[in-house]
């Protein structure tokens, strides 16, 4: 059982011109990863990730099952005073893996997609450092690779022929 | 006009393990990712992709559209010996850019969503390197981070109250 959280100061922003969101709509279905957004920032309780991401009931409901299923996310119950027990959801190791991802989502939207004010949120190194971060490409020999074009794609130890 | 490139060896790869597009499964709606996978494969041209990817005709025309509408794909004409002109599709500077987030994608379903054998792609620094790439995330301050838990959210310098 989880103690009873302060509401997470993010519930505070507004999401509207959230530039992962809008990434998302270009490259599918958003929700999904929108309910990711709302956890990794802190946002855990059905109601709040509803209110705060505008999300339909029955969609958010799907999202969470499935991302329980797939073991990105645990549901953790919880007490508030007085009232009955309800459940939060909590980041697995393999959610926690989904990190760069969302970075790397909101890195793009926030260059390209984000309101001329600026984007509503900023990831940085938690703790003395308080820095901006951000993903960088490497190789396993240490080269940081700044341009795509120095990424070459290769047949895998999976490989199958294309049968057409 | 373009010249008439030879066929694309990935082309020549089947994606039906591919753990990209089982990981936007996962994360929604996973044809607009996989078209541009197959246009970072160096799959460009519209029958190619259909067949490679087993994309129905119509959502694909839909799904290059709508990247060619956001600027991250460009329609360049080519012309094959003897038949009509047709289009390939590129990437556009801003489309080159979403790459850190196909690589983290394709990681993290490496890493989760393979087959026993292994994924049936890898990318490595083009070159004489040829070491397989990752995305790291750091901060300004230049540390490596690690752990997800070191990434703080804060507002950005668009932030706006959440009116609830």
């Amino acid at each position: 059982m989880s103690s009873v959280a302060s509401s997470p100061p993010a519930l505070a922003w507004s999401v509207e011109n959230c530039t992962l969101g809008r990434t998302m709509a270009i490259l599918g279905e958003r929700w999904t990863v929108v309910v990711l957004r709302e956890v990794f920032l802190g946002v855990r309780r059905f109601d709040d990730i509803r209110r705060h991401a505008g999300i339909p009931r029955q969609v958010l409901s799907n999202r969470l099952a499935a991302l329980v299923d797939h073991e990105i996310l645990n549901r953790v119950p919880y007490q508030a005073d007085g009232a009955r027990t309800r459940h939060e959801y909590r980041l697995t190791a393999k959610g926690l893996e989904l990190q760069p991802v969302l970075l790397a989502i909101s890195a793009w939207g926030d260059r390209h997609l984000a309101d001329p004010g600026g984007p509503p949120t900023t990831f940085v190194h938690r703790g003395d450092c308080e820095q901006p971060v951000h993903v960088e490409v490497h190789c396993a020999a240490g080269h940081r690779i700044d341009d795509p074009r120095q990424v070459a794609t290769r047949p895998g130890p999976g490989v199958r022929p294309f049968e057409g």
